[in-house]
């Protein structure tokens, strides 16, 4: 039987394991990616590790994130990235040279190649026929010590592609309709391959605003063929030599099926405040809006720049919107500044911000109380603009721009105006300048450590019982930005363990601080609903709460990547055998596991007494036994360290 | 005897009084302009006032400094902004369109007129030929109310230019050149007027520059004449029309009088931690960078990011420098993007930001811990910049360019290549789409008052008695920054005075918030040295002392925009009659002044007992007649409520 793309993808990389789905395999890490937010961290577990250089083809650390320096600490953390790329033989990104996702596409990105990367959206690389995942970041720091990368083999959803996208429609709606259809949970334990006649009429950067927001899927990964228009955007950077083809064989078969008639796509946008919250543009049109926002991983190529500028131009954006542009990287800057792009949208009333992440991980932009934001960005999770109960509706540039003209949200097919004519560019200039290479002579540089910038605090091994409190109990879908925001007054501490656990669930309640430090219990029980840790990658979410106490999450399912951070950091992730049993749980329960080790070790079923209510529930769980050494060992780092003393 | 250009424009606006320095005076304010940090209060105040519409020629509100919006509150006071600009009659520039200063300059500023801002720097439109004064921002609300501006006649300091500036010198040079002379109460009580053949070879906006940095040395204003270059500026900005030639008469005096030879003048650069601790570049060259960061109000025009852009073509800033450029107007932005300036300014490594004030107020851009930034910006207060014990230094663009590219400080002439060559442009396109002008109309609007946006707080009258511990006494030269910080986190409070009042103090004692709730005394006293309350004309600086119970404050001498603001809010400015007696008072004693609105009224000797040492030292007051009623009424709001309810 032939192999499909994401199969090719495994088999050239499988370092152990068997291909079926489910199985644990281990994969070969070929490249890696951190930006600062999380790469604060991975570097300091670099550090622990103890290696002269990383073991990695590649690695590459951006600065895209925490650009908003009100004090010291961000630039700070800079500094401290700097100084561990020149002594461990890492690419450095400073800050203006853009989004991690797009930086790395445009300079590093190849075909056949394996990338692990400290934040969510590395799977937009996956536009490229690459295998690209994100993971917690002590994987990373796991790949770049040359260690492979254990998961479960995905299942493969193929997507069969037909048709063309009609005028005024962008990948933004693709990847929203398959969000209409899946909803944030549709693609856990999956892979998410392209293919079909269709894909000759998406170029590279449509395939990357595609496979960016698979990530909203919960998908492993998203996966195009390496096929002409990888091609053409390679030869774009001028990097055409690093084209290799990937295509899936003629008799490729899928796990699952979909399919999706490109010319029959139309605007979408998803209301607030769930990427999944999906309707068509026109059927929430009208509204006023307050904000319409451009930028973002998710709709970072030219032509999510230079269309909103030629719907803009000689017209003016309505005086009461606020319509921010935000440069993806500077290269995009430039390309913008030489071919008027910029020039168009400053006149007709933009506000432009620096190149980066800025507003979509609420480094500022937040809208004002009770206001309408349109935005191009991934994610509208509750408060992650920066303003608690915000409005946030996720839609196409097109239709961000359109609402811009009219102050009100409007289908831009509605705006009666002929669809603006832009090719992509041949090539585009590329500039290196900014980008610092790694170097092999400096293994003697010392790390740069401002004040903000702690070592990470080490914790015990699993203990025998388990004796806690169920501190809190979640519904479903809760997000890493839920159980630690980003936002500009949190992020800088991202290096900060102790200062960062402040804020550790405090959108569910922002007294859990409080409640954590004070409860007499060693330990603390977390119950989560499905789909528990969507969303972001950071590993602070189960760093902050283990710090804090955190021993077990029990929930209805858990999200991959947050899943895999809470083992790292030895917080157990166990699951209910029947969902109705999370009814039986009640915060302020006093719960009791003995021997959880050895349970986990023995088979499926944990028994969890119920203290209070003198009953037993009964969960389980989908635990490996590297993970449940790790769990044992109290989190990874303590097993790489015995296994290292061994 | 014929009159220079400031007496011109004082008669021309004269109320009441005489013009003979040291007398009180009230001018006529022509037009006024706010922007958003202190403009939320102006328009609070103004609501206060009860009247339809501001009686102003032209009043204008920007919105320039609290541009990041990490949650609503910066948002929701945008709003409200724009609903008080419809309500009552006044211009109103939406973030993204630039520094209130340049701004006003390119679309209002006009020979003649006079000009009252909430901003201490609204002095830069001496320039154009304005009387231009910073003032406390109830003055300014008084001043769209119609009320004449009171102050003492200011001793006219006249400077006699001659010469013309060499290739890398910058005017910022000879500003920093009379700061290095007089230091940064050297202009207090004056105008400081500039005249003589120099003037020819100095264009409107070089002239921005010098009048800008006015502030720095305590001026009252900073006046240019409006002759041939005024008139080539206004033709510039399309605005041709409105020049009118303001010209001293020949037989003008001067009270004082200062001497500038414009060729003589060389790269300077002000040194940590204050705007006159000016030295050649030379002299501290050779230090290794962080930062070089270029924009604000004292170096906004064109040739200040033209000039940089031509010193790096073709070439790359050090790539562990950031070099941080910030545009100061939409018409600007447009014109380096049209120009070329910006994409020379990109590529060559430069991180753009978006167009305001930013890290000149601490919003963003902060320097890592220990590390030397070099900007363009008109201060260098500790702290300022948002890393506490920061290493700011004040120099031309030509300085911080020329910095950035060797990576240490560094004389442009000695980067040994050829000055560029840059020509003003004869006319910019001028884009006035974004500003939201004035409508007769809109008396109906609601204002928007967001959740943070809280009515002022009532004050009660003077006391008869003032018993009061000395809270904190201080050094010479402490600034508003000191007073109450500016910066990310602060700022956001400008419209809440309970919260912001948390911070006040905080950078000289962080414990003065605690103290001042919990002293058992009704009042508080504070200490301060030489030139109290420099830096900017924020009125936080005196309502949030008060809010917390501050009533009197003893100082050596004061800075004149603060000396107001604290008689504003009910906070009596007191003098030391022998500068010694500083000395006599501690942290701690017991004061206790009797009958104070008495004792002001009936002479300059005001009794103060200190009842922990049991001796009584004289002080004195430099208070008119309105001022005292202002104070013994409480403050300017209650006096204004008085005299309308009589």
């Amino acid at each position: 039987m032939g192999l499909n793309v994401a199969q090719k993808l495994i088999k050239s990389h499988l370092a152990t394991g068997t291909m079926s789905p489910g199985e644990s395999i281990e994969l070969v890490i070929d490249q890696t990616l951190t930006q600062d937010a999380t790469g604060t961290l991975v570097m300091l577990e670099f550090e622990k590790l103890g290696l002269p250089k990383v073991k990695t083809e590649l690695s590459a650390q951006y600065v895209d994130h925490n650009l908003i320096q009100s004090d010291f600490k961000n630039a700070d953390d800079h500094l401290f990235l700097q100084s561990a790329c020149r002594k461990y033989g890492i690419w450095f990104s400073p800050p203006g040279n853009g989004i991690s996702h797009v930086v790395h596409m445009e300079q590093f990105g190849q075909p056949g190649k394996s990338l692990l990367g400290a934040d969510s959206h590395t799977c937009a690389a996956g536009s490229l026929g690459m295998l690209a995942m994100g993971a917690g970041g002590l994987q990373v720091a796991m790949a770049m010590a040359g260690f492979p990368f254990a998961l479960k083999m995905p299942r493969i959803m193929g997507v069969k592609l037909e048709g063309k996208l009609a005028p005024w429609i962008n990948a933004k709606d693709v990847i929203l309709e398959m969000l209409r259809r899946h909803g944030v949970k549709g693609g856990i334990g999956k892979i998410i391959e392209y293919y079909g006649p269709g894909l000759a009429n998406l170029t590279a950067m449509q395939r990357h605003v595609i496979a960016n927001m698979g990530q909203e899927l919960g998908a492993t990964a998203s996966v195009f063929p390496a096929d002409e228009q990888t091609k053409t955007y390679l030869q774009q950077q001028q990097r055409g030599d690093g084209f290799k083809p990937l295509c899936a064989d003629a008799d490729a078969q899928y796990d699952e099926h979909d399919h999706i008639d490109l010319s029959a796509i139309e605007p979408l946008i998803a209301c607030p405040s769930s990427p999944d919250n999906v309707v068509p543009v026109r059927e929430v049109a009208g509204q006023p809006v307050y904000q319409c926002y451009i930028g973002s991983s998710a709709n970072p190529g030219l032509r999510d720049f230079e269309i909103p500028s030629l719907m803009v131009e000689n017209q003016q954006v309505h005086q009461s919107v606020s319509f921010d542009i935000n440069p993806t990287s500077r290269q995009l800057l430039e390309h913008l500044t030489q071919s008027g792009a910029l020039g168009r949208l400053v006149h007709a009333g933009a506000r432009l911000h620096q190149t980066g992440c800025n507003g979509c991980i609420g480094m500022g932009q937040a809208p004002a109380t009770g206001r309408i934001s349109l935005r191009t960005v991934p994610r509208n999770f509750p408060g992650r603009s920066g303003t608690p109960e915000d409005q946030v509706y996720l839609c196409s540039p097109e239709t961000a721009t359109a609402s811009a003209l009219s102050s009100k949200i409007t289908d831009p097919r509605d705006l009666n105006i002929a669809y603006p004519t832009w090719q992509e560019p041949d090539e585009v200039e590329v500039n290196r300048k900014m980008l610092l290479p790694p170097s092999d002579i400096d293994i003697a540089v010392t790390l740069v450590k401002g004040p903000n910038i702690k070592t990470l605090p080490d914790f015990p091994p699993l203990p025998e019982k388990i004796t806690g409190i169920l501190l809190l109990k979640t519904g479903d879908n809760v997000s890493t930005d839920e159980i630690l925001p980003a936002g500009a007054t949190i992020l800088p501490f991202r290096s900060n363990i102790p200062e960062i656990s402040k804020y550790c669930f405090q959108r569910i309640d922002n007294a859990f601080y409080k409640k954590a430090k004070e409860t007499p219990f060693d330990s603390i029980f977390i119950l989560g609903g499905e789909n528990y840790g969507q969303g972001s990658s950071r590993e602070h979410a189960a760093l902050a709460p283990r710090y804090l106490g955190v021993q077990c999450v029990i929930a209805k399912s858990l999200a991959r990547i947050h899943r895999r951070n809470l083992i790292n950091f030895g917080i157990t992730p166990l699951l209910f055998s029947k969902k109705e049993d999370y009814d039986l749980l009640i915060e302020g329960h006093e719960l009791e596991i003995s021997h959880l080790g050895d349970q986990l070790l023995q088979g499926k079923t944990i028994n969890i007494e119920n203290k209070t209510t003198s009953g037993t529930v009964k969960v389980t769980h989908d635990l490996d036994s590297d993970e449940i050494k790790t769990l044992i060992a109290g989190g990874l780092l303590n097993w790489v360290r015995q296994q290292t003393n061994d």
